[in-house]
């Protein structure tokens, strides 16, 4: 006999957490469809030439490789280089601006730990082909409108723009240093401000600009900045437009336009002005932005993203530019864990229709196709039974009604409801007093 | 540079086939959810031994295996070897009945062939853990109500169960010989009545009772039978059951039981009994069935499935039988293709916000928010640009209204509304008149 087992890392979506999963997808779906956004799905499993294109070294040890027959393939380790690939090899078929969302899973063979998982969900939205930024507006709003969608609490939307650090170091005279110095400030929550000093200083940029650096960027200390709210947005841009100066402040206006339209939009209070965030390593050239949700900010950023200037370039010679992020779909899961806000329903049933006599299953499965059309999911129980055990059984899976009929009810078509919370019985119902009952709690 | 293409075998999923895949599944998912089925998922990877376990020759050579570190992994290739590893290994925290759907891709390194792919979708559904007849007409009923959803024309469910052959073969004195008798008159299609003769006889099994079997079986010809309907569905039951003889013919009396609920509950003129229909090699033990578009027979079956006995076997002590299918999700799209009943529309967007000038981008955005909250899906055009071009847009992405508003229009919020299609523009309407006049078409 073989032990049933999942490989390390792994792990079966049981009904009651996938019920909850389907439900968060299908609330961010209807949002980026509301927005015009349209889905797409690449295949699983790629070239891995393709996938390590951007020959990033975690990848490299991360990504499921092997050989079949005599291609050299991989499971894909996120959504983005597919979509890369996507774009690039159907770059006439497609119009742009282009919109597209997809949600599906990634692998990565990393080391495990507490709530991280070999094979997790991405849920990916760009809008490719335009630097417009109008469309980096509307992914803001359409990320507002997904948390708004996904109810979870108080959330804080915090925006940067890259190029202003770039301004500000071109103004500096470090313009050259940008990459190393993006590079050594991002670990500044790991190393802490003292290391971050040294490094700088060992490439060059001595004290009074780190530390102008740091103070521009809000980043005083080892601890995580929130960024600047409502009025201080603009006074703290402003500041920035001033610093730079009018010669390369391009970047800074554009910000201050988009908190603008937010402003005018009354969308204020969702959205932080935050220059701390930079996005570490990755590939953004323009606005940035992070999310958090309020009272659980320990979690990290449970969306994130930006705009970056060339996504096809390893794949052909059209570049394609875009914004765009993600939802983190498992640690949204792992913050409704810990806020028990995860429902306990476990089944979608509304009713569950007694079997008295194994003579009128018809009659059950009769009844049952009658609350099915109205829109109210129902059960029959299989086979005759002690009826304690079938009141046990709806209470069981939570279903909130039971109907209890026998041979005198089916003469009359009026039944028994009863409501298992409640425990209040109503008795002698047609089928439409039923429906009626069950939709009043619906 | 490096060229962008997918691995032979394998497809990316275009947004217009992508929509039409999701509402597919949409409506499945609504139905199994009607009848309290709930959704489970499995990691894609699993221990080749559990994948393999079953032994079978074909899925050795299809399957995707290799070496993660020491570990001998592969990709799942279909969604019945993971249940059964999901049932015994989360044996005691099911509790049964327990009705699961799965929807989700599978690995195959077959041979390619029009409209075949290496990854594909399947979407099964079984009841797990009861032997009760009622679980058989729920499944059966259900895959009624799946084809009412889909909407894909007249359909037949066509009904068998194995056991009639078993008890006709134990009748004749040849119960040793059901497995290879079923083998050889599966190959019927194939090879032809004369030489399934020929193979029957070299098993033992002379003239006279071949030409019994295939009768019973109502298979006369190499031509696939469409078995019985109506009052025959009745007339050739009662024949089998006497043939056979009160002994051994309960699972005559079963189904004829089954087929009496089902002319009860009115869906008589969807179901068909057809004794050919033998579902081969697979594991069933009791009723089996094959579902078929009236108007695309020649795709074969687009629902199969049946019921088995001991379903984690391999994995646990605890025998689970259960009774399921599948529908062929990729065979669907393929017949849609075919009946050219594939949606031409590129978007949900039902209206696309013209930008007549930059300044107006907020109140642009704004009134697409709200759009957006009476439910309908709007887009705001970016930039600036021709009307011309503006028109063009909505036409090719199939949007059936503009909305065109200026500096004039935002003063008095009232806007021009205008159909694409039929080119009638309405002038001055409030946000909801405009929303009311889209709602009429929606």
């Amino acid at each position: 006999m073989i032990t049933p087992r999942v490989l390390k890392g792994f792990r079966d979506s049981m009904p009651d957490l996938m019920m909850i999963k389907k439900d968060l997808i299908s609330r961010l779906e209807r949002v980026f469809e509301s927005f015009g956004f349209v889905p797409i799905d690449t295949p699983a499993l790629e070239y891995t030439e393709i996938l390590l294109g951007k020959g990033g070294g975690d990848t490299d040890k991360q990504i499921y490789r092997f050989m079949h027959g005599d291609r050299d393939i991989a499971l894909r380790y996120d959504l983005t280089v597919p979509l890369a690939r996507f774009v690039a090899e159907h770059y006439n078929e497609l119009s742009f601006p282009f919109k597209r969302y997809h949600i599906g899973p990634v692998w990565r063979g990393e080391n495990t730990q507490k709530g991280r998982y070999r094979e997790f969900y991405q849920c990916d939205f760009d809008i490719l082909g335009t630097e417009s930024q109008a469309s980096d507006l509307e992914i803001l709003i359409m990320i507002k409108n997904g948390f708004d969608a996904l109810n979870l609490g108080l959330y804080q939307i915090n925006v940067n723009n890259r190029r202003i650090l770039n301004a500000l170091l071109t103004k500096l005279g470090l313009s050259e240093r940008y990459g190393d110095v993006l590079r050594i400030i991002d670990k500044i929550y790991k190393i802490g401000k003292d290391k971050v000093l040294e490094e700088l200083g060992q490439i060059g940029v001595d004290q009074t600009l780190s530390d102008k650096i740091l103070s521009i960027l809000n980043i005083q200390s080892g601890e995580k900045s929130t960024g600047f709210k409502g009025d201080e947005i603009f006074s703290n841009l402003n500041r920035l437009k001033d610093e730079i100066g009018a010669e390369s402040n391009q970047p800074v206006l554009d910000l201050i336009r988009l908190f603008e339209i937010i402003r005018e939009m009354g969308m204020l209070d969702k959205f932080v002005f935050n220059p701390a965030i930079t996005r570490g390593l990755d590939y953004y050239t323009g606005i940035v932005f992070e999310c958090f949700i309020e009272d659980r900010r320990e979690f990290g950023s449970v969306c994130s993203g930006g705009r970056y200037d060339n996504l096809t370039g390893l794949y052909s010679k059209n570049p394609v530019s875009g914004v765009g992020g993600s939802f983190g779909l498992d640690r949204l899961l792992g913050l409704m864990e810990d806020k028990k806000i995860l429902d306990k329903v476990q089944t979608k049933t509304k009713i569950l229709i007694f079997n008295l006599d194994d003579r009128f299953v018809g009659s059950y499965f009769k009844l049952a196709e009658e609350l099915r059309s109205a829109g109210i999911p129902a059960e029959v129980v299989y086979d005759k039974g002690k009826i304690g055990n079938q009141f046990k059984l709806a209470e069981k899976k939570w279903i909130p009604f039971v109907l209890i009929a026998g041979e005198d009810e089916f003469k009359n078509s009026r039944y028994n409801l009863k409501d298992i919370q409640s425990g209040q019985e109503e008795k002698s119902l047609n089928t439409a007093e039923i429906i009626e009952r069950i939709r009043r709690v619906l």
